[in-house]
């Protein structure tokens, strides 16, 4: 398999608008569930510039387990985006779930997100193999890691290399946590692949409490870096509401995950002097 | 949501080229994993003829773990199944994992199957939604009660109300079989939905063995029909060989199948008097 | 491994108070999750005896999450229990949970049942071992069909052979019911064992409308009996309400069951003809 | 329930043998899955005490699957901890599995562990809390949150304060991993109780290789210790081979666990400068 490690020193990089994600540093890319309007976009995108995060993410196209519920802004989302990555110089991390959204946002996103629910969307991981794009790859909700791996390596076989693991938490017996964080899941993973692998502690706890302790627990385990929900009041977000964090939070996130990355020897890709 | 049901009473007949999927008949899907050979297929079509089951199934756009496993016959495996439609009047119902193999499929296939891994592929089921055919969906291997008939609102939102639910097996701890067969949740669906509900024994157990007393209890528990995998010489499958049910298998299982659904009050769909 | 079956005809028939447990016949035991009153067990076994079942299940001690929980009557249960099994000649089934249970419980058990929590509590099977009294052994929410097997060894490698075998439902991720009833596993531990396999699809549904499907299937995939929860008034139990069975849903599920049994070749083993 | 915090500040720290366990400093327990010999027992224990590891793990009672697998050194057993506790002053944790092993390893153990198969042995637990030692507690493999701090309620309401929770891994659809550490669970519980939470990396992972970075996370995530797997030759291990890590590999892991200790602010329990 081309993802597979061949020695311990074999670890790919990849780079998000300019921005590289895989050791030595840990990668932060950080923004809301769904774009919402412009005004929550600005508020965001100029707190992150602030904590040094070039990285935003921003949901158009919303997987919703209802057809009913809010799908994502979609084009006018889009736009919202394109927008605010002129305004800001950030590099844009959104999820796509077909090809036709992905020929659409081809020139807006810096990096394509495929969700829990598509990781075994074949057709699709084929058609990002022919990109050329980085491609963060979500872990689905029962995906072993043979699985896992399999789906990875359908866009690397592709052509397309540039592809970023992010395990999100799966499913368990238990309603306490939204999903169970599987950071065992992500040790094997750094053992077995040379791709970069991070950690999305919002989903993986559905808890704004308990994303913090997640996060620092990530960085602990060797994770490349961590993919963060926030909005500027999240109460009143339209989607995920629980679990992301305020901007202050975040901030806070930064520095506690900054200390914890120097502990275990590595450093942020991005100065968190510049933090709030 | 338009997928529940209003009354005891209230159910819905989908007719698969014909052949009616829903109470009070019991519905027999059969046929091999992936559609091989025209040799593999005629036989198969004339010993289901013998048994009176009218719809086959076989893939041909085969969703696989690793790119490097076969990927079904893809465009020649559907002339192939054209020439088994036009021969032996059968229906098909087959696998699409795309807009672009639906559309390709459109004519040959009767019913599109969407697989465990594409229950969730919203861009596709509301492509599904807009066409005029029927759709077995599949349970996701981790999806709730709620997500499956969310994800089936999506094609009947759309516009084609003519969805099929299958229980194929849920992901557990135990590697003592494939998956687990979820028979409460079949209880379960029949009492929220008026939408036919099979159960596929093949995957759920992935034990030849187990795959006969699975499918009786399928009929015990209310299923409205059965999708079996069959193969004419099944050590020899290229795929899925270890629940692959011979065709003698498969004409005990339907002599078995129908002695339970009588003791339920139900009878096959198709005649059994004509089973080998 | 003793309860590994040597050939296809190997089965152990288990008796309980003169009671077949075993091939041919299909055996039913039931009644209340817990005993509460001698009215209630009385009402209880006037329609059991009506109904052609001869065992009864009842617990004196109960197994609670917390420790706040009504714990059962204990000993002033025993009471009850003695004088129901002299009064109306019923085989008594019931959970022990210790040794010192055990002991106390001795004469008044004919068959002691070790609950999910308790199938890997070692010293208390080694314990059930040394006894010459069935064991009615229940499945752990998250056992393997290895575990269960190495738990059900335990006790015959101690010298008692009388072991029944108890699926009840395990752990998964859909709180859509209670548990979910792995049938798959039934077909295959009496594919393993020569040991007689119940199913209990009171706790493997944790819903009354979902319990007459279940036992049908329970009964179409091979299970040598059924274990089922009942109450003069459901909805007033004092543990499991939601899950029991009035006497006139037994008496239903007599019928349904036996209808099935006899359709799979099996009959039930009390006649069903004196059912209400 | 009286396991539950009522404030922020509201923290229990358990002593075990004069060594407290709980905030603000993080407890090492660590040596062999079981008892094997003295002079296994002395090569570990004189490493801890180099490492400044005050408290010894060594199981003489095992709970095994099988009753054909070794099932600890028990009574003999037992005397050599008494032999390597006098010796080296090292506090005892060791399982117990019924109220007669408590008995007998009343005046060796320093404190009793619960294992994961025994966390509903209420039995036991009820025994535990007539006790006047510290208790620590296992979650069981499918355990919910609820359902743990329940169990430790049983101990509490018994009148014994001294709890320890441990979190172990649960069961999971994935055989990548022997279970799936749930750091999200000893996040919650560090919210939900007073009770001080310790995280088992080596069941929790089953490989030696994932055993430091876990170890690392758990620290991180905010747990108030580590209980870990070690022994003199892990390759010859008579159980648990797969996840013992080499005595040099332990010291590594007070290294790196203190590096990320000290990150969250907090330190060790134990002077790490005296490691090796």
């Amino acid at each position: 398999m081309l993802v597979h490690r061949s020695s311990p020193t074999h670890q790919t990089t990849v780079s998000i608008a300019g921005v590289p994600v895989g050791e030595p540093g840990l990668a932060l890319i950080a923004g809301p569930c769904a774009a919402e309007s412009e005004r929550q976009l600005r508020t965001v995108a100029e707190r992150l510039a602030l904590m040094g995060i070039q990285l935003l993410r921003a949901g158009v196209y919303k997987p919703r387990t209802s057809p009913y519920s809010f799908q994502g802004l979609q084009e006018p989302g889009l736009e919202l985006l394109r927008i605010i990555k002129r305004d800001y110089g950030l590099g844009i991390v959104s999820e796509v779930m077909s090809v036709a959204q992905l020929d659409r946002a081809y020139d807006v996103f810096d990096c394509f997100q495929v969700g829990s629910r598509n990781m075994q969307n074949f057709e699709l991981l084929k058609a990002l193999g022919q990109t050329r794009k980085p491609v963060l790859l979500k872990r689905g909700l029962a995906a072993t890691i043979e699985e896992f791996l399999g789906a990875a390596e359908y866009i690397v076989a592709g052509g397309n290399a540039q592809v970023i693991l992010c395990e999100r938490g799966i499913r368990s017996f238990d309603p306490a946590t939204r999903n169970v964080l599987d950071l065992g899941a992500v040790a094997l993973l750094k053992r077995l692949t040379h791709l970069p692998v991070l950690v999305d502690p919002s989903h993986a706890t559905g808890r704004r409490d308990l994303v913090l302790p997640a996060a620092r627990a990530a960085a602990a385990v060797g994770a490349d870096g961590l993919i963060v929900e926030c909005h500027p009041t999240p109460e009143q977000s339209v989607s995920d509401a629980a679990q992301a964090l305020s901007l202050d939070d975040l901030a806070q996130l930064v520095t506690e995950v900054s200390a914890v990355a120097q502990a275990v020897g590595r450093g942020l890709s991005y100065p968190v002097e510049r933090a709030a």
